[in-house]
């Protein structure tokens, strides 16, 4: 098939930053086939409480008023079962969960959850979904590292899973099979999104490569396998969330013998065109609608609303993603510059 | 105690690279406190036969005639059992089997080693070491990648050691706890070389940090754990080989988006020093001289001179290394620069 018709694609996990690298960033979601995004709060500072998701929220309309904007907050000490209601009632939709330190501008992330248990008590009541970024910190007297991070976290978010059975919690950018099987095993309020890039990456293709680094890492090719299973699949509670994570060029470029480059890997402007050039490596291309659209927008309440025009996609073979894209001073490399993708958007 | 007295340090695994860079890195060898080098092979061209061996070893002794350097052979299909018998008489000690692709300049490496039971049995029959660097090729359908290359190779040496049970075999640069198990189930002529870089790393210290990668990448905790037990305990079949790989900084430094950065931890200048900080770190200072000299020369059959004056090393609170090193045009930045070591040469 030459064309393909995605209805309403919705990305279910981006980063959009802030300030003037915003202003180049959120013209990339509907520029990579998108009209939803579900916006992370790791700014600096982090997005805490309504109002400041709702003033996000309003610069990010600005930017591009075409996309939805579904927001969270980051959780924090600050938050409380009242600022969840409030929440609810401005329209946010999630939470997310950041273990401290384990990734971009999680300084202040949780260090146990037991703490905790009030607010998502009152998320649950009010239907507010709980994002997991599923790693723990590294500890060597646990065998902990980067490695084997996110299979350390499994048991937590069975514990969450038991304590709060109505609670709708998504596993994000699962990188491995065990959490593929964690997440099958749990009930229809258990979901788990998978980024674009960890359907093409494995531990190779970050070591040494700077621009592929992010975080979750990327794991050994039986992990991959298994994410592109159950998509191949069509399991309903798996569905995309890029994780698409725009860094300045020098800081993923340049490395210092002293600390990391930036962690992520930035997807948006190519985005749709990507996971159908994946899918249909892996023989997937049929799941490409469930995916990218109707799976996520069942398990969080926004159906593709009545009468909307899909993005139209064509197979072109030799279609290169572009090395860089610039707005004045801000730019940004996207995945896969200078590769061939060989799909096009040409209705969006 | 504040001065520790080591008699003839040897690193049984450096790299010296070749021309204007050998000039700047071979004197790095005594300034790091060691008189004996066992010289890998893998320049451009390989040093593949006795002549080009020789040539490089004047070379070498051109820029420091002070140092011992002990050379070998990169295995190829150009080696044959006539040439082994050539290399042993001219002094040549080992041979080194690189795989295929997995590290700098081995794209000449070997894919079976069946083809090899001639060259291996005339270097059993003359007393060559055969010097493995022990990783398999990434390989997606065996679940293989650079996580697990290593564990995926320990099979090949046990087979090598079954088949030449009197041949020598050295497993370089172990990074996990299986390949030191190995080691140390098989028999006498099997040793093991491990790096200072490794006694320190894991997972979370490359990723994203490219002046930490080199190849075999640092694995988990536990993996590092095995490689300082097994110093603390003296077992006299592992000793250190630094595989100091030094690179000239902006292909450390800068990473493109399509293409790895190079492999190698650089730690020559500092090489004793900084394995005696480690090794006090974890609680085998005692076993220092085991570890960087006798246990090494006794495997290799070069044991201490008589009279010869031994390395003195000093504790120096505070001491940090050099951030950078340079020679005219040519530089090079070492392992933790910047970073305090705190024990420094006093006597060379």
């Amino acid at each position: 098939m030459d064309t393909i018709t995605v209805p309403a694609p919705a990305d279910f996990h981006v980063h959009l930053r802030q300030g003037d690298f915003a202003a180049l960033i959120a013209k990339h979601v509907r520029k990579g086939g998108f009209k939803l995004a579900y916006v992370m709060p790791n700014l600096k500072p982090p997005i805490a409480n309504t109002d400041q998701a709702l003033f996000y929220k309003a610069q990010l309309e600005s930017i591009d008023p075409t996309v939805q904007y579904l927001m969270t907050l980051y959780l924090s000490p600050e938050l409380t079962p009242d600022e969840i209601w409030k929440a609810k009632a401005a329209g946010i939709v999630g939470v997310k969960s950041y273990p401290r330190g384990v990734t971009t501008n999680s300084d202040g992330g949780i260090e146990s959850y037991e703490a905790y248990y009030p607010v998502f008590a009152a998320m649950q009541e009010a239907g507010l979904v709980l994002n997991l970024h599923g790693e723990v910190p590294s500890n060597a007297a646990s065998n902990t590292c980067v490695l084997n991070a996110e299979h350390a976290f499994l048991p937590h978010l069975r514990a969450l899973h038991a304590a709060f059975p109505r609670l709708r919690i998504v596993l994000e950018h699962a990188t491995s099979r065990a959490a593929v099987e964690c997440v099958r095993s749990l009930g229809a309020t258990v979901a788990c999104t998978i980024t674009a890039h960890h359907l093409a990456l494995t531990a190779d293709d970050w070591a040494g490569q700077s621009w592929h680094f992010c975080k979750p890492v990327a794991k050994f090719p039986d992990d991959r396998a298994a994410l592109q299973e159950v998509i191949r699949e069509g399991h309903p509670r798996f569905f995309l969330g890029s994780d698409s994570a725009p860094h300045p060029p020098h800081t993923k470029a340049t490395a210092a013998p002293d600390h990391p480059c930036a962690a992520g890997v930035y997807t948006s402007p190519i985005l749709l065109p990507l996971v159908a050039h994946l899918l249909e490596s892996f023989g997937a291309l049929d799941r490409l609608e469930g995916f990218v659209s109707s799976h996520g927008r069942t398990f969080y309440g926004f159906p593709i609303a009545e009468g909307e025009h899909g993005v139209v996609l064509r197979k072109t073979p030799g279609k290169v993603v572009e090395e860089k894209f610039i707005d004045g001073e801000q730019s940004v490399i996207p995945f896969w510059a200078g590769r061939e993708i060989g799909w096009e958007i040409v209705e969006n």
